[in-house]
């Protein structure tokens, strides 16, 4: 009878491989120190990275190509071999998350080798470069109890579409019937989408040990879409982002999960543009929210660019810092950081403390330029802050 | 300041398209009739669909290429045009999901107007061939109250690792903190994982359609990963499915969620491989379960293929069948279902029947193979026959 389901099976499987060669290919081993990413399908070797060198390898069969690229950083022509196989092994990177490509004569395209993180608007290749136990806080603790990301969709009438928006609960929350949470507002950055917070980032994970360890309070993280259209089949989508959040999303979000619905008890947060997007709809809704946080982004516009005005304390936001003390009054936090390898709101946030704004909270985080490391880093130093 | 954010946006965006041409390239109108399918990344026009035909339209833009095929049911050469643009429009296509690839000089790649479907153990374009109004069922109804998806992480003695599981909520949960459901374990195929049913089957929009509408019994439905291994970083991950199934998710399941914890109260169905891992859980474990069913997938064995056994009634699966009525008295469902394009079981449905077992239904998708549409189609038919 095993026999039987063994030789069965693998007529069944069999059936299913159509034109894609699924079946792990024979590949040759990762060279010594190197082990498969954990970015990987789980049948797949390559790419491989080494977690004392932090560097990676990349594998890419195509006897037929002219040229293969690495696209990670800046574009890497690879070598091929005899076998037609293609083969490039980086420098060494920085720990954290990050997107590649590989261009087949010139066409960029996902490594099949790795799974796929929505990023610059395609669903692109990803490679985490493992950090030591400073990363403990992003990764899976087995000793703890979890939160759950709940994946939803709600019916957006000013949108006139249905939305798909993830929510954490944390994971006390199945275990208290009656009791009521708090909420953070969490939003991506342009090009990636409301997986980004839980997939790239590793906000669960992040979540749940903070909780656990009592340094954060018990919340609920609701990870909308930032996009007005988010779905191809969907021509006519409208809106403003901000009226779906504040006509859609929080009514939706207060009527089906048990919140505090008082703006002290309400963040908002994001990445990016989801940082703009947070500035756009605090300032503008100042009666919902109390609490607010930007990680790499946008801050009371010109930064010191050529050719975009820098306004002034007294202006920016419709004057919203002209009063420190008003401020200060509404806004228990006004969260922001950056990584040292990116662009920095460092000036702005001196400028607004100069100016007697005491509820403001810079972070940096060493080393790292636009990328998710900055943003977990973020995540675990805003999220403690919140609600108390 | 309106022209501050708008500049100011258009440098963070650019700052972070890397390597990877993100923003929508401008394309060429798809033709008359044709719209984006609801399977594209929310930018992409290609490829497009016409609901009448049922054909599809492919592009790929590849100037260096020396060739271009797409893989969908075949291999097809796409043809080039003067701007190194690469074109194919399909026969008409069966109705509901495909995967597809496009072979770039003989490597086979995702493209990239598609998002990703785990499907042949890689990431894999997908395209929706739409339905009429037959296929209502399985689309998004905004006046309906809609159940949720959880994506939580649970650790695994059997596995020694955590595990990811998708697991259904009627909408009517969150309103019922009292009240217990009984679950339903809904295993995926080989090569897909543990998203597939969400994500290609559509099971949460056909749940709460037959929820609502009073057709089925509100319930839990789990979704787990089908494999051993489901991690490229754990090369050690070890134990067979059903122990995990038994030992870990069952018990973390029934802790975590409140479900009844009898065999009356709990089901198992999966299909293809699925279908095989419910035959053997459930055979081997009479006591967990009452409701079984197999889509698609392994029964009995042999179905007359050479050089497979084909165990007879008397003695398939140990024996379970021997004593019609002693297996009618302990499973209240049998449901067998296949299409009627692909290797169907149904000599063995009839001589289970002849031999005398009452608890069994078959069921026949009509003009589909091994596909997602047949599993649509049996998820409706196979819920509401649960747990009454």
């Amino acid at each position: 009878m095993k026999k039987a389901i063994l030789l069965l099976s693998v007529v069944l499987i069999s059936g299913l491989v159509s034109a894609q060669p699924g079946l792990a290919p024979k590949v040759e081993p990762l060279p010594e120190g190197f082990k498969p990413a954990s970015t990987n399908t789980f049948i797949s070797v390559y790419p491989g990275v080494n977690a004392q060198t932090r560097q990676a390898i990349f594998r890419v069969s195509a006897p037929d190509a002219k040229t293969v690229q690495l696209q990670l950083g800046g574009n890497h022509d690879m070598k091929k071999d005899e076998n037609g196989v293609w083969w490039f092994t980086t420098d060494p990177q920085v720990v954290g998350f990050h997107y590649y490509s590989i261009a087949i004569d010139g066409v960029p395209v996902m490594d099949r080798g790795s799974k796929a993180y929505f990023g610059s608007n395609w669903e692109s290749s990803g490679i985490e470069i493992p950090e030591g136990p400073e990363g403990d806080y992003y990764r899976f603790n087995k000793n703890i109890p979890h939160g759950q990301v709940r994946s939803i969709l709600y019916w957006s009438a000013v949108n006139g579409m249905e939305r798909h928006v993830n929510v954490y609960v944390p994971a006390e929350y199945e275990k208290n019937p009656g009791k009521k949470y708090p909420v953070l507002y969490l939003v991506h950055g342009w090009g990636e989408n409301e997986d980004g917070w839980s997939v790239q980032g590793h906000m669960a994970n992040i979540m749940d040990g903070l909780i656990e360890s009592g340094k954060a309070v018990p919340m609920i993280i609701v990870m909308p879409s930032g996009d007005i259209q988010t779905n191809s089949d969907v021509r006519q989508a409208s809106g403003n982002i901000t009226d779906i959040y504040i006509k859609d999303l929080i009514p939706f979000i207060d009527n089906t999960f048990r919140t505090f619905t008082d703006r002290e008890h309400r963040a908002m947060a994001g990445l990016s543009r989801g940082g703009m997007q947070t500035t756009m709809t605090v300032f503008s809704n100042m009666d919902k929210f109390a609490w607010m946080g930007t990680f790499s982004g946008f801050f009371m516009g010109g930064m010191g660019r050529p050719g975009t005005e820098a306004p002034s304390v007294e202006t920016a936001f419709n004057g919203v810092f002209k009063d420190p003390a008003a401020f200060d009054k509404q806004i228990n936090l006004l969260f922001i950081s950056t990584g040292t390898e990116e662009r920095s709101p460092k000036e702005q946030v001196e400028s607004l403390k100069t100016h007697g704004i005491k509820n403001i909270v810079f972070h940096e985080s060493q080393g790292t330029a636009h990328e998710w490391l900055t943003w977990r880093r973020a995540l675990n130093d805003f999220a403690p802050r919140l609600f108390k």
